[in-house]
């Protein structure tokens, strides 16, 4: 049996990427996106969308390029702080003592402590509603050179997921399931 | 110390919709979707993105609607299979015995089976480049009618995630991380 919910967002769950730029100014700033994905294989890409009212809008429209940094569970507090406060108030950056390091990719700084850093391109831009969907074509992805061959490195770098609606809450990835046709 | 891995998916994990439709004579198909997420609040919106040689692909193009299944961990075997076989050859829902319902909101099956289905209406489509990103406006969400007020959501359903890249496995959602700022 089932209920109409409505035209609720019932997605469960989503990634989160922390989403690296440069403002006008050349500061560096970060922020917390739950509403993204990979878009494309060839050429690779992912897509996140934000508001217009976000300090990331801006510098996206100005640059044209992102780096989405993966954060581990143990930078939980990191990624909800990134979340809430805006980079027009705020040097999140200095806040938290991360790391801006400049990519020689694209023009955007990625974060040093993440283990993953996708360095992108925008290519294509999409007028959605609440929120503006930014294609970012991966030009590099950067690894800690510390991840081991051989071990699944989702099972190395422990991701965030997000759990949207009334729930709110960030979760480990858990087990791994091997399906049957598989074995 | 960081190394170029180049121009990698490394995204992980990706969330998993078993992506349902219509083809042109009506029969109905389902798909195993890892590129894709949310992608606007207002109107409710996710992104899938599919290649043209997919059945599905030309199911979308006609109907327009789709819906976006969330599998949960017990579901993985299909899930593989879905990503594996193709509705030109094979009629899937027959093969593993779920059920196809016809939404009574947009011109696409839902999987009955499953915890939560979203019924989007296509507003979008854009060329990529492998792929064919369509965006989805979600009209309804349906529950299973059991789900209990209280517990998160995500914690009665177990949806599945994916890892990409050699690693090509499926995980369970894990522990629930509270961040300090929520304490």
């Amino acid at each position: 049996m089932k209920k109409d919910m409505g035209a609720k967002l019932m997605v469960y769950p989503t990634p989160i990427y922390l989403v690296a730029t440069y403002d006008g100014a050349g500061k560096p700033n970060v922020m917390t996106v739950g509403w993204g994905g990979v878009c494309c294989s060839n050429p690779p890409c992912i897509s996140v969308s934000v508001r217009k009212a976000t300090h990331t809008y801006h510098a996206l429209m100005e640059r044209k390029a992102f780096t989405a940094n993966l954060p581990s569970a143990g930078f939980a507090d990191e990624v909800s702080y990134f979340g809430k406060a805006s980079g027009k108030n705020e040097d999140k950056f200095e806040k938290t003592g991360l790391t801006p390091v400049r990519s020689e990719y694209v023009d955007a700084p990625y974060i040093e402590e993440m283990s993953v850093n996708l360095e992108c391109k925008i290519i294509q831009i999409h007028e959605l509603g609440s929120h503006i969907q930014f294609i970012g074509q991966i030009i590099n992805a950067k690894a800690d050179a510390n991840l081991k061959e051989g071990i699944p490195i989702i099972e190395q770098i422990v991701p965030i997921v997000y759990s949207v609606g009334n729930d709110h809450r960030y979760y480990k990835i858990g087990e791994a399931i091997i399906p049957k046709s598989s074995e």
